[in-house]
C-alpha cells in the first residue's frame, strides 16, 4: 500500500503513454484531470492485488472512445459518482475499490480521478498491460468474466446500465452508444470480486508503467550506457527500426482510428522503409515489407531523442522516431489470447510470432 | 373493465392498421403473438384509464424498429419478463398494469402478450393516438414527462437500463442500440404514474381501434350506404384520392423506412396524380401538387375495395388504394405538439394546416 500523490502522475502517465502502444488516448488530459481530483481530495491509496479480499467488490473505470475524440472532449467529472451510484444500485454491495482495465493511455490516469473524487482505493492492477481497442479484449474474457452488468455515463448526463450475453455484443452494443453520445464515454465494467481479480489480472502493472516513465525520464542521464540503451535496458524493448516518418494515413471508421504510417530509415536504418498499421493502437510493424512484430506483442513509436512515447493521434511528417517491441502478457500469447488479440482477429492473414522470435540478436 | 379475447384481436390489429397511418408495422404478426399469448394465458383485463390509482406505476410496452424489420424479425418472449423485472427493480414498486403507448400497428398487439404473459391488467390509452416514428412523439413528452428511466431487451438476451436528460436523446441512443441488435427491439419507457396518465393519455384508444376494425369488416354489409360512405363515415375519415400505385420509392436509412409512393387517379379522380411520402408513417399527401394532409393529421391507404389498411411496407406497384385523412389527438394541434410531429419537424416547409381545413366538403 502506498500514497499516489500529484508527484507520482508524471512518471506513470509516461509509462503508460508507452504501454499504450500508440493507442489509449493522450495520457496529458488524463494526468492533467488526475492532478486537479488530487489536489482537491488528497493522495490516492494504491493498493497491491494480494491486499484485497476475496469478497470485495472492485468496480474498473476507463473511457471508451476514439483517441482523436478523448483529446477534444472531455469529462464533466460528474461521470464517476454516476457509474459509483449505478453499480452499487445494480450490485446492492459496498464497491471496495476501483482499478484501471487498460494501462496504456488516459486511462491509466482516469481511475486516479475516479478513486479521488470517491474517496476509494485503488488496485495496481489492470486486464490489458498495454492498451487494446475494444472492450473484450481484456485478460478477464479469456477467465468467462461477463463484462456486464456494466455502466456508462457521458458528460451531458445521459447514462445506462448494459446486460449482454457476451463481451464482444458488450462491445458492439456499448460502441454504437459511445458514437451517438459524440464518441467518447465513461464506463464501469467488468465490475468483479477480489478472487477473479487475482486470478486474471495483470499485477502491479501500474507500478511497472510509473518505473518506466522514470527509465524514460533518466536515459538521458545515464552514466555507463547510451540513452538508447538504457531506455531499452529498462523498458526490455527490442529496437526495430529508427527512422523519419514520412507518410502518415488516416481514417476515422466505426469509432475508431485506423491508419497507417511510414518510414525512411535513419541511422543504421538508413536506405531501409518501414510500416506500422493501426487500430486506435498500432497492430503490425513490417521492415523491407517484412514482419517484426504484431499485436499482441506491445509495437511503440518513442522520439529517437527522448524516448517520449509518440501516439498514433500525434504521428506526422518529419518526425523522427524509434519503432520498439516490447512482449505482451504470457496469457497473451495463449490460443484464447490470440482468438481475442492475435493478428488474424484484425484481418491480418499471419500467424502470430513472438517478438524476441522475430528479432533475435536485436538490441533489447 | 372487460375481457380481451382472441376473438376481439383481429378487429382491433385492422383498427390499428389504419390508425399506423401506413407505419407501426404489420400488426399481423403481432395478433398472432397475442393469440398465442392469451390461449396459453387467457383473456387480458382492459381497464378504463379512470379506474386506474393516480399512484399506480404503469409500464408501456412496445417494439422499436423498422416495420420491415419487425415483420421479419421476430420476439422470442422472454424480453417482457426481463422488462418486467428491470423497471420493478428500478422503481422499486409493483407495476400495476401495462398500457400500449402507441395504438397503431405492432404496438398495439404486443402489449396484450405483455399482460397476458406477466398477468398484468391493460390500460384502455396510448401515447399517440395512431402511430409516429420516433420515441420523443408522445404526448407525455409535451406534458413534460421524461421517457426513462427507460428498459429495452432484445431477443438475444441483450438487455439495457437507459436515462437521458431529454426525450430526443432517448430516441437517438435508444435508436442507435436497436439498429446494433439487428434493427427491432423491445422496450418498456414513459413509465408513469396513474395520475400523468390520466392528464396526458389518449383515452379508450383500444376501445376505438376495435370500433374501426368493426367497421372495415362490416362496411360491405352496410344496408343504406355504399360501402365507402359506410366506412369513411364510420373512420370520420376524408377520402383525399383514388388510384392505383404507379411507383414507390424505397430507402432504409438510419433504421428507419423512407420513400415516396406515386399514384394515378381512379373514377372521380381520373386524370389526376397523387403522392404520398413517408418515414415509417405516412407524411403527407399531395394531389396534383396540392396538399391535401400533413402529419400529425393521420394520413392512411386503404384498398379501395375492402378498406384494409396498406401499410408502408406492402404498397406495390399497381394497387389500388384510397388515400384517407384523418383528424389526429387535439393537443398535437398545439404548437407544442406541431414542435414534435408537424411538418417542419420531419423537414417539410410548410406550415401544418388541418386535415377538415384542406379538404371542405370533401366526403367524410
Amino acid at each position: 500500500m502506498r500514497k499516489i500523490g500529484v508527484e507520482d502522475l508524471d512518471d506513470i502517465a509516461m509509462g503508460a503513454a508507452l504501454l499504450g502502444s500508440g493507442g489509449g488516448g493522450d495520457p496529458y488530459i488524463g494526468k492533467l484531470m488526475a492532478q486537479g481530483a488530487i489536489e482537491d481530495c488528497g493522495p490516492v491509496t494504491m493498493i497491491s492485488p494480494d491486499a484485497v479480499p476475496d469478497d470485495a467488490l472492485l468496480m474498473p473505470i476507463a473511457m471508451m472512445g476514439a483517441p482523436t475524440v478523448l483529446s477534444e472532449k472531455a469529462i464533466n467529472g460528474l461521470e464517476y459518482r454516476e457509474l459509483y451510484d449505478m453499480v452499487k444500485r445494480m450490485y446492492n454491495k459496498e464497491i471496495y475499490a476501483v482499478m484501471p482495465i487498460e494501462a496504456g493511455g488516459v486511462n491509466s490516469m482516469l481511475p486516479f480521478v475516479a478513486a479521488a473524487r470517491l474517496g476509494l482505493n485503488l488496485v495496481d492492477v489492470d486486464g490489458m498491460g498495454r492498451a487494446f481497442p475494444e472492450l473484450q479484449m481484456v485478460t478477464f474474457t479469456i477467465g468467462g468474466v461477463n463484462a456486464t452488468p456494466m455502466a456508462l455515463a457521458d458528460e451531458k448526463g445521459n447514462s445506462l446500465m448494459i446486460k449482454t450475453f457476451n463481451n464482444k455484443w458488450t462491445e458492439n452494443i456499448a460502441r454504437s452508444i459511445c458514437m451517438t453520445c459524440g464518441g467518447s464515454v465513461s464506463i464501469a465494467l467488468y465490475i468483479m470480486d477480489g478472487k477473479t481479480m487475482k486470478n486474471f489480472g495483470i499485477r502491479d502493472i501500474v507500478s511497472r508503467s510509473q518505473r518506466l516513465g522514470e527509465a524514460i525520464r533518466g536515459a538521458k542521464n545515464s552514466a555507463d550506457k547510451t540513452p538508447e540503451e538504457f531506455f531499452l535496458e529498462a523498458a526490455k524493448g527490442f529496437k526495430l527500426f529508427s527512422g523519419k516518418i514520412s507518410d502518415v494515413q488516416r481514417e476515422v471508421k466505426g469509432g475508431f482510428n485506423f491508419g497507417k504510417v511510414l518510414l525512411e530509415g535513419i541511422g543504421s536504418d538508413k536506405g531501409k522503409g518501414a510500416a506500422v498499421e493501426f487500430q486506435n493502437e498500432n497492430l503490425i510493424a513490417t521492415v523491407e515489407g517484412k514482419i517484426k512484430a504484431t499485436t499482441p506483442d506491445l509495437i511503440c513509436l518513442v522520439d529517437t531523442e527522448t524516448f517520449v512515447p509518440v501516439p498514433t493521434d500525434a504521428v506526422k511528417y518529419g518526425k523522427r522516431v524509434m519503432v520498439v517491441g516490447l512482449e505482451c502478457y504470457p496469457l497473451w500469447r495463449e490460443p484464447a489470447g490470440l482468438e481475442l488479440v492475435g493478428p488474424r482477429y484484425f484481418g491480418y492473414d499471419t500467424d502470430y510470432v513472438p517478438v524476441e522470435v522475430l528479432n533475435k540478436g536485436r538490441a533489447k
